[in-house]
Order: structure tokens, then sequence, then C-alpha cells
């Protein structure tokens, strides 16, 4: 197996997610990296306009532009897809990567805790999210492999291997102290993990609870195609909770209320996040596995 | 006592506040008031352009552009300026105003769950304040007198009495169903209250506990005037909650705590208002007294 030598960590690919900009501020002022013998390190704020500007992005989602096609694009318009391309120069490229981990820093408004995103069912990945798992049993691990690793359009796969933490509930524009620990607990079992690996002294890692993303469900709209109910209140702040055929999980403007429907439980989350509000997503749905 | 014969409701003053938006959308399509004999209705989504790029405002805030000085001005190249005019226009004029009673809709990030902001200290907020508190004893009241009714520069000061009505916590662009149904609760009582004491047959209101603004805390800054830490975590989430001296109330990214000083136990709220970070406030401060 080919070891983890170059790590680079990044935060502000969202402007308004405060918790990567803070750790790699920290780390920028610390003068010196957390200390691991195996790999060395880098890291950047991804979108330092959007961050001033206390806003998600400027022209687009830069965290959406890192598709091969994208960053093969002529188009030098848009300020993201200029970003993303500069980023895939500096710790890419996707495909042949110089770094071989990423890992991007998110927030979301949604209750999902301390989120370890996994974008490939591959015994590396795998046993990074068992490990996290076993040192930290409140993380959660969501593994989103319905596509193939380098056909995401995340910023994380310019690296060999890349992985998201996603970190709420936290507003956007919002810096909360709980989460900005949690992510830096996260974060050292993380690096533990690749030093344990580079060293091939990692221990056993048995079965763990898992989810794997399934599907999007957008809030019910009305004639004019405007929002015509919220999420129910029984769902609210419950993310990865099971939900059954039968349960409430919208009430309309109106009182009446939405029950799931379907063949199977679903377990939701990024439930109200912000940011998918725009495309009038109301939750993501998985499926839970033994991993 | 004068009569309360016109209430105006308001929503969306900011336009990533979402509770109001919602409750105004609903009072247009449902095509008939909320049946009161003794007033009248009127209501307005106050920055519909705001609403539509969800965001705070386009130029300022339009809840600080409601002093006398501001109305009376000539400049008309801000937007929520121009809109602060035609307002005073149509439910005011601030000062001799055809609009007995103003209510304006807020969002917090904050968890101040359900606060009525009263600016007064005068029998008719005090008994709206206890006839609230009896009614939905979770409700907080929370009064800004600091200053003079008409010197504050919120928009309800344009009606003959204005309140705000804060719901938190809601992230700025999200919509939760548990704040929409407590705003709805919260708002039916304050008309009810309303009609009751248009028809003088108002129960006795008995003291009640309530908190009165003091003061606000600004985030710590290091040497280059950027925050240096954040609201320490046994702080989040619990507004209206006692603070005593020498309790934590930061804690700095180098992991040192702040401890409260000074010479009485505080009771923050607004913690982690996203609308504040800005202005680098970290939360306000109030003293609980029997009101």
């Amino acid at each position: 197996m080919s070891s983890i030598k170059s790590i680079a960590i990044i935060g502000g690919t969202h402007g308004n997610e405060l918790t990567g900009v803070h750790i790699i501020q920290s780390l920028k002022k610390r003068h010196e990296n957390p200390v691991f013998d195996t790999f060395n390190f880098t890291y950047v704020i991804a979108n330092p306009t959007a961050v001033e500007q206390n806003t998600r992005f400027i022209d687009v989602d830069l965290n959406r532009q890192f598709s091969v096609e994208n960053l093969a694009s002529l188009d030098t318009t848009l300020v993201e897809l200029n970003i993303a391309k500069l980023l895939n120069q500096q710790f890419g490229p996707k495909q042949d990567s110089k770094t071989d981990l990423v890992i991007d820093i998110h927030n979301t408004t949604s209750a999902m805790g301390a989120t370890l995103i996994l974008l490939e069912d591959s015994p590396f990945y795998r046993n990074m999210g068992g490990y996290l798992k076993a040192h930290m049993p409140s993380a959660n691990i969501l593994l989103e492999d319905e596509i193939a690793y380098l056909e995401h359009p995340y910023l994380c796969t310019i690296g060999q291997h890349g992985i998201m933490l996603e970190l709420g509930a936290q507003p956007q524009g919002v810096s909360r102290m709980d989460i900005l620990l949690a992510c830096e607990e996260m974060l050292d079992h993380i690096l533990t993990y690749c030093d344990l690996y580079n060293q091939n002294t990692l221990p056993e890692i048995p079965e763990f609870t898992a989810y794997r993303l399934l599907d999007v469900v957008k809030f019910p709209l009305d004639e004019a195609n405007e929002v015509a109910g919220l999420v129910h209140e029984n769902m609210l702040d419950r993310d990865y909770e099971r939900v059954k055929i039968g349960d409430p999980i919208f009430r309309m403007f109106d009182g009446t209320e939405v029950l799931l429907t379907g063949e199977q439980a679903i377990y939701p989350h990024f439930i109200n996040e912000a940011a998918y509000k725009n495309s009038k997503v109301a939750f993501a749905t998985a499926l839970k596995f033994k991993w």
C-alpha cells in the first residue's frame, strides 16, 4: 500500500462556514504544524474573498467546480472557477495528484454533529471511518459513493484521496466553540489514523455503523412553485434518526401533514441546510449499514 | 385609555429571517384576517428585494433606519432608507401615527426562544408582557428602555405603539416549523391581549419575570483587531441563563479562558447572533427583574 506523505488541510471553501477558517488561521499563527513524523502539511483558506464578504461564494459554489470538465474549461469569468483551477495546480492535479490526502472542512446548519464524508468504499476510507468511530463515538460516518470518486465535483477530489469534515449545527457566519473543539478532535484522530496507516501499525478495525447517501427530498411546492410547507417539527435536529413509512416529514402552512411514503425507512440528514434552500432541497436521505 | 384600533403586522424586515415572511404570506393567501372585532389589520413584507436575495439587507439595516433624523433625510441613494420612508408614510408617521400598534417579526440565530421585545415601561406594555408570560410561560420578555421609545431607530416605532417578536434559534435563510408555530402562538396571545385591552376586560396581571437590556459584550480581539476567541462552550444555547462573576465567557483560540468580571451576575442573550458578527458583538447582557 502507498503511504500518505502529504496532507492538505483546507478551510473557507465556503466563506460563511467559519470553523475551517479559524482552524487554518490558528495553524498559520502557531508557526509549527501538528507533529507527525510520517507526513507533511500544507493548508490554505480556499476562498478568502468569500470569507471577507461572509458569503458562501461570489459567483458559483466553489465546492462544485472540481469536475474534470470544469477544471479543463477555458472560462475565466467566474471567481470560483478560477480559484478551482489554481487550487488544482497547487494541490492536484485531479487524476494525478501530488497531494496524498486533501481534508476539506465544512459547516452545516443541520444538526449533523461531527460527520466524516467519504466518497469511496475502499479499505483506506473504511478503516479511517472505523478508526474515527472507535475513538470518537459521537462522530457520524457518511459514505457518498453513488458515483465514482473522480466524478465528484468536490474540492477534496483534487487529492489522491479526499475527505470532507462536515460539522453542525452552526448557522452561516457564526462560529461556535463546541463545534470548533469537535472539529479539532476529529482532525486529530484522522491525522493519527494516517500516521498509523503509514507505519503499518493500525489496529484491527471492527464493523461499525455508517450511513450511505440515498437521495434528496425537496420541499412541497404550491401551484406557483413556492414552498408550501416546512420540515415537520418532529424531525428537527434529528439528523441520522430513523424515519419510518407513515411518519410525518412535512407540515404544510395550512397545518396538514405529509407522511413518508415508499418502501423503506430513511435516515435524513442535511435537514434544513441553509445552502440548499435555493434548490428547494429539504433534506438528504441515507440508508444505515454495517461497514 | 385609548384603544388599539389598527394593527400592522410586518415580516421580512430582514430578508433572511423567514418566519415573518411565511406568516405574512399565509395571511395574504388566507383571504381573511384573524377574527377580532375590536381592531383591523394591515400586513406587509417590508423588504421583498432582500427576501428575494435571501440577505439581511441590500444597502443598510432596515431596522436601524427609523430615527426621526433618518426619516427626514433627503438621501435617496439607499434602498432601505427609501423603504423606511415609504413604510413611515404607509403605517406612521413616526410621532403622529395612524397605526396604533406595529408588530415586527424577527428571527435570531441565538437560542432566545420566543422573545417579546418591549421598548417602554408603561402599563400597556407591562401588561402585554405579563399576559403573554401567563399564557405562554416559555416566552421571554425583554425590555429595552435604555432610551425613550421614539429615540429607537426600529421599524416598529412608526406605530403609536411598537413591539418586536424575536424568535430563535433559527439560522439565516432557514425556516423551522417549531419556530413558526411558536411565533403564531405568540401572535395569537398578543392579539387576544389587545382585544381584551380594548374591551377593558383584561384580568389582573400579577408580577412576572422579565429581562432589561444592560449592555453588549464584544469578542476578544488580537493585536490585528481580529477575533481571538469565541463564546465559551458552556454558554452556548443558554440565552437568559445566569452567568456569575468568575464564570467563563470566552475561550480563546489558544485554549485559555476569559472569565466574567464586574460587579453583578448577567443574563446573556443574542449569544452568537450572526448579524452582530460584523460589529464583533458576541452577546448582549441583561438584568433580571420582577415587572
